[in-house]
This record gives structure tokens, sequence and C-alpha cells, in this order.
């Protein structure tokens, strides 16, 4: 009757595309197809009888309290269990430090919502996590290249004019999503005596800093500079991605802050799923749980980086990852891995081109590998596969 | 060591003030306070079997599925109830036009992104809800009044002027917060006609629809102009707000810009809350749970407008809700409800005063009391406090 026309959109989301990763996974959900796109988790890892047996005891015992509405800040168990977890990792930390959060992405959504400006700049590491740009895109501000190299962020070379009117830089020092690099312990020691000296603060993205395969990272950069840090963790890794159950780590008057967005946002994290969630941690599941996954992970990673050696031509690099679940590789100039993706796609593999991970000057001539969902068999016969479709490149551009 | 400056925040962040409910709320947590400031549905009427039960099973049958990662536009099950039961209430509707998000807040939240730009007009209610007020402020637009009598909404009021540049009109026709106001269906239609006349976009927030008294309400805005209307609806008052589950049906065009601002801002709602929430919905538990819940609220009213009738001065008017949670006082004119408060409080009673639910021109002589989470014999005790205190404030001014 009435035909519907779009309503005028505001001009972030005018703006706003839906992610490469989203349409790509799209093209790859057909069994046959080996991906190596993803950024999930192993559901294997999924400590489900805990779980479950957590939602039917906090239903059974405190029913009608878990389904009520709740404080914005989140649950006092578990706001309380993340501060003893953050003691525990060496820097006192009290509840009141603590927001939780519907997984970390929101923290990224509600850091941007309380510090950037239209036009404002945030400083971000080259390449960097691609659902950071897409929640800080949001707020529309300019993003800057921090200086970046074979080991990660370098803070030597972050000096005033580069630091100038950013409101803040965002890390992730573990394991980085795409990169799959750690920061050094003499790094973050740097990176945070010249956030101090240049009065920068900085936002510490840390998802995976439990998945480490021999040993555990370095300290995170809230140790180093508690005091211009916002930290970020998430349950995604270590319970479930299908909880949405993340927290931010900051000085108070900070948590003061995203307190009052998230109440405009949303008004709190869900009630029940913060209450299981407080069950199973409390009960030191993690203790017994993570040692199995952190196994998982080392190995997936030992097949990937043991087949890209035995397919990759010697002209492609790659990272080696101490824990996490990806990664990162440089091929030849010349190769375009959006190309690259087309033909393997055909021979039914997939990945995602590096180019969406850059805020600035993307490099086509990366890719980033997935290994933890992907079983040793197939993860051997993909990387073959892309190992032959980057040989036949290879041999062309020496030939042409 | 180092002292903790706040970041530089942004402008929205700064004006941010956290709600004025949420700081009663404190005040009024001492067991003694008889509190008609909460918005919470009765935890009495949670069906928490039934979800002990949801939750139970698909933990039990789809653990792993249920924990991962899963699509921004929400449970295809859950969508699809969302979706048949718009279409059996008289309005066709596909699950393409279903967005699931994480409680209807989040809707109003996405809302903005898509749709605000900094200074744009949106058109509100006087009063409306001040959690949609909260919402759009992240989005930083300028509010402008729509015209409102005893009968809720004018839209013979509306005009061309008004609705110049505006990027959509906020309307909750049903039961509405803060006033319990239900719209006509006569001004239903007058407000769609008018809406496609000046090409106005509507956003309809109906979290209490489902809670009528003694018959359910007109049809709602979309099905007088499905083409320009946005419609949110919740979970949280006929299942549990805990859950944080609500839903947004709109044209296939308006959900995919919304499905990308969602992707950005927490990638997906709870993939098992959803899960649960489809099983117990799907199970028919709504048509046996809701009655009971109607029934229940239907008393609690009568209570509290008995209570009125017979405490409350002849001076103070008072709204006679068909459903929802809400009765909407307007004291004269001098008296001002927030001084009211603080006399209250000191005699353990407690309101919302109205001021708050203005975006422009607040009216200090009204205040808002919910009576659902309040059992009889105290609605009945604080019902007379207040009376009491507002005639002495009413003879007070006679004599003045």
């Amino acid at each position: 009757m009435f035909a519907s026309a779009l309503p005028r959109l505001a001009t972030r989301a005018a703006e706003a595309k839906s992610s490469i990763i989203r349409e790509i996974l799209k093209v790859t959900q057909r069994p046959q197809v080996i991906s190596f796109a993803g950024g999930l988790p192993s559901p294997a890892t999924f400590p489900v009888d805990a779980l479950r047996a957590a939602f039917d005891a906090v239903l059974r015992d405190a029913g009608p309290a878990a389904l009520q509405y709740s404080a914005t800040e989140g649950d006092d168990a578990l706001r309380a269990w993340v501060a003893a977890r953050e003691t525990a990792n060496g820097i006192p930390t009290s509840p009141a430090q603590v927001l939780i959060v519907a997984g970390s992405q929101q923290g990224l959504d509600l850091i941007g919502k309380a510090l950037i400006d239209p036009r404002s700049t945030v400083l971000v590491e080259s390449p960097t996590y691609l659902g950071a740009l897409q929640a800080f895109a949001l707020s529309q501000p300019k993003f800057r290249d921090l200086p970046v190299d074979a080991e990660g962020l370098q803070p030597d070379a972050i000096d005033a004019a580069l630091v100038r009117d950013a409101r803040f830089a965002y890390v992730m020092p573990n394991f980085q999503n795409p990169t799959g690099r750690t920061l050094s312990r003499e790094r973050r020691a740097a990176l945070a005596a010249k956030a101090r000296a240049l009065d920068l603060w900085l936002v510490e993205d840390d998802p995976y800093g439990e998945l480490w395969y021999r040993n555990a990272p370095p300290p995170g950069l809230r140790q180093f500079a508690p005091e211009r840090t916002i930290r970020l963790g998430s349950f995604s890794k270590i319970l479930s991605p299908g909880l949405r159950l993340g927290f931010v780590i900051a000085p108070p008057r900070v948590i003061d802050v995203l307190v009052r967005v998230k109440q405009a946002t949303d008004l709190h994290t869900s009630t029940l799923a913060q209450r299981a969630a407080a069950h199973v941690v409390t009960s030191g599941l993690l203790e017994s749980h993570l040692p199995g996954v952190r196994a998982r992970y080392a190995a997936q990673c030992e097949v990937m980086l043991e087949a890209l050696r035995a397919h990759f031509p010697r002209a492609a690099r790659w990272t080696q990852p101490d824990g996490g679940m990806f990664v990162w590789i440089e091929l030849p100039e010349r190769i375009d891995a959006a190309q690259l993706l087309e033909a393997a796609i055909a021979r039914n593999v997939a990945f995602v081109p590096g180019a969406a991970f850059y805020a600035n000057a993307p490099r086509a001539n990366t890719l980033r590998l997935s290994f933890v969902t992907v079983p040793p068999e197939r993860t051997r016969a993909g990387v073959a596969i892309l190992g032959e479709l980057l040989r036949e490149r290879v041999a062309a551009g020496a030939t042409a």
C-alpha cells in the first residue's frame, strides 16, 4: 500500500559497513569449506556441564532476584571476583574499580561514548582489532596510527606530536588480534612511561590473555600505569561468548562515568548470566578448566605453524604466537590477499584479508588465519591449498 | 604513587547525569521505606520454574551451540515467534523485519545511533519515558515537545512547522511511562495519517502493551503505518527483565541498518538467553502466564486508586490507567513534588517527582507512583502519609 522508504540516517550509520568478516563467514557456512576466517573460540572448550549446573542452582536458590532488574555496575560477587583476580595478578583492585559489561565489545562502545567526540583523535595499532575500529567509529573519531614493528607497538617512537589531542591509545598487548603478537615487558614499561610523560590514557584490551601456551604473558599495561589505564577483559574466551559477559577495570571516577553511560545504553548486564558466571568462577572452575583450553589451542597453533612451514613459499612471513587464536601472514608486496581469497574460496578454503584491520593505509598483502576451530587434518589440507595458490602467484611474479 | 586524574570526557558524557530514579532508589533500599518510586515489575510474576526448565533443556540439548557467538540479528526461532505474534495481532510480519536486542533500552540506543546526528531534532511526548531521553541524549539531539492533553498525544495539533527536520517522533501509546495514559484508536489513526502526510517516522515503544487490565489496548501504531514505524517490544514485563531481551520490528532496510550498528555495539544478544526465551514462548507459556500477571497488576492498581480517592486532597488529579505500572499525579501548581519527596522520605515513603520526565519545561507539580511491587496494606499506608503531607501543603497555601 505504502512503500517503505528509508528514514534519514545519522552520518555514522550511513557510513557503517557490515564487517567483511561477517560477509566472509556467510560465504563459508558450507560444511565443505575449511575456514580459517572465524574468530570463534572452540565450542569443545565450553564448560557446558558446569554452566548448566550453575544456571540451575541460581534459578533454584534465587530465581526471582536473578530474573529482576539489577544494578548497572554489575553483580557484587562477580565484581569482587574480577577485583580479586586482578589483585592476585599484582595490582590491588577494589570492586568499585570494576564494571560488568555485555561482552568486551560493549566496553569499547561505552568507552567511545564516554571519551570520543566527533573528529577527536584516537591512537590505534596498525593493524588493530577490527571490532574496536567499528565500535569507536560510531563516535566518529579520527584514527591515528601508532608506530609498529615486527615486535608490535614501538613506544620509543611515540612523541608529543603523535599524541597531541589524542583521547587515548587503544592497545591489545597479549596475542593481538589480528597479528597474534605479544608486547614485551620492556615495551609495556616504556609505553606506560611515555603515557605518563605525555599525559596519554591507555585502553588495554585483553580478551585473550588467559589463552597462553607455555608461559603467562608479561604483566598488563594496567600494572605499569593503573592511574591512566582502562582495562577490558572478557569471559568469552574462558567461559563462553554466548553469555555476553566482559568487564572494565579503571579508576573509580572513570567507572562512574561509564556506569552513567551504560545506564542509558542498556540499563545493566543480564542479572542471571552474571550470577551464573559468578557461581562457576567462584567455585574455582577456571583453575581446572583453563589448562585444557590452553593445551588445545597450543596444539592447534603448532599444527598450523607446521603446515605453514611445510607448504608456504619462503617469500611469505608469519608470526609465532605465544597464545591466542591467530597467525598473521605477510605475503610478497605484489600479492593481493583479497584476490587470493577469491581463488581460495573456489577451492573451499577461507581466511580474512588483512586490509580490514588497518584504520589507515591498509596493507593488501596481509591476511589473518584462525586455527582454533579447525581439526588438524583439515588445517593441513587447507594450508596446503593456500600454499599451492601462493606458490603459483610467487612463480608468476618471478617470471613476469 | 600517581594520582588518577579524569580523562577528557566526550561532551555527551560530561553532560550525562545519573538518573534521578537511580538516586532515589539508592535512598529507598531500606526495608522500612514504602517505595512507589521503582519501575520494576513484580518478581512474584516471574515464571521461574518454566525458565529454569528452559535453560536446563537448552544447555542439555544444545549446550555448545547455545554458548557460542551467534548472529547479530538474533535467534531464528525467537525472531520467528515475534513475527508470528505481530502477524496474529493484525499486521503481516516476517522474521527479516525483527531484530532481537538486549532489552528495549538497547533498541533506543541503536535507534539513536542509526537516526540521530548531533543537533538534529527528535519529537517526544511531554512528559515521556526518562530512559528514552537518556538513550537518545547520547546522540545529542534537540528534543521538541509534541502537543499533549489529558488524553495524551494530540495528532491534530501536529503541523509541518513542528515536524520540520525531525528525525522521528518517539511515542509510547500503551499505558505510557510515566502517565499510565493510553492513546485512543482515533488518535492513533490520526497520528499515522499525519506521519504520512508530513513524511515523519514513528518510534513506537510498547513495553507494557501486554499488561492490560480488562481489555487489550487499540492496535499499535505499526498497524496504522507499518512502512514508517519502528516498533519496540520487550520481554522484561512478560517474562523477566533480568534476561535483558527485547525486540525491534521495522521495515527490512531499517533492520539492516540497526543490525550493522548493533554489530559494532555488542556483536549480538546472549545466545543462551534467546534460546531459553524461545523455548518458553514457543511452548505457549505466555497464554497461561499473562492472565495472572494482568489480574495482579489490575488489583494493585485498584488498591492504589482507592487509596488516592480516600486520602488525597481534591485539589490533586491523577490518571486512571487501563494497564501498565504507573499512576501520574498533578498537584496544585504551587506544590513542588521534589520538596514533597523530601518530606515523604523523612516519613519513609518514596516516589519519583515528575520533572525528570520532561525534555523541556519540566512541571514541578507532578509525580509518578508505581503500584506493582508494594503490597496492598503498605500502598494504603504510604498513600495515606502522602495525602497527609499534601493536605498540610494545600491548607498552608490556602491560608498563605
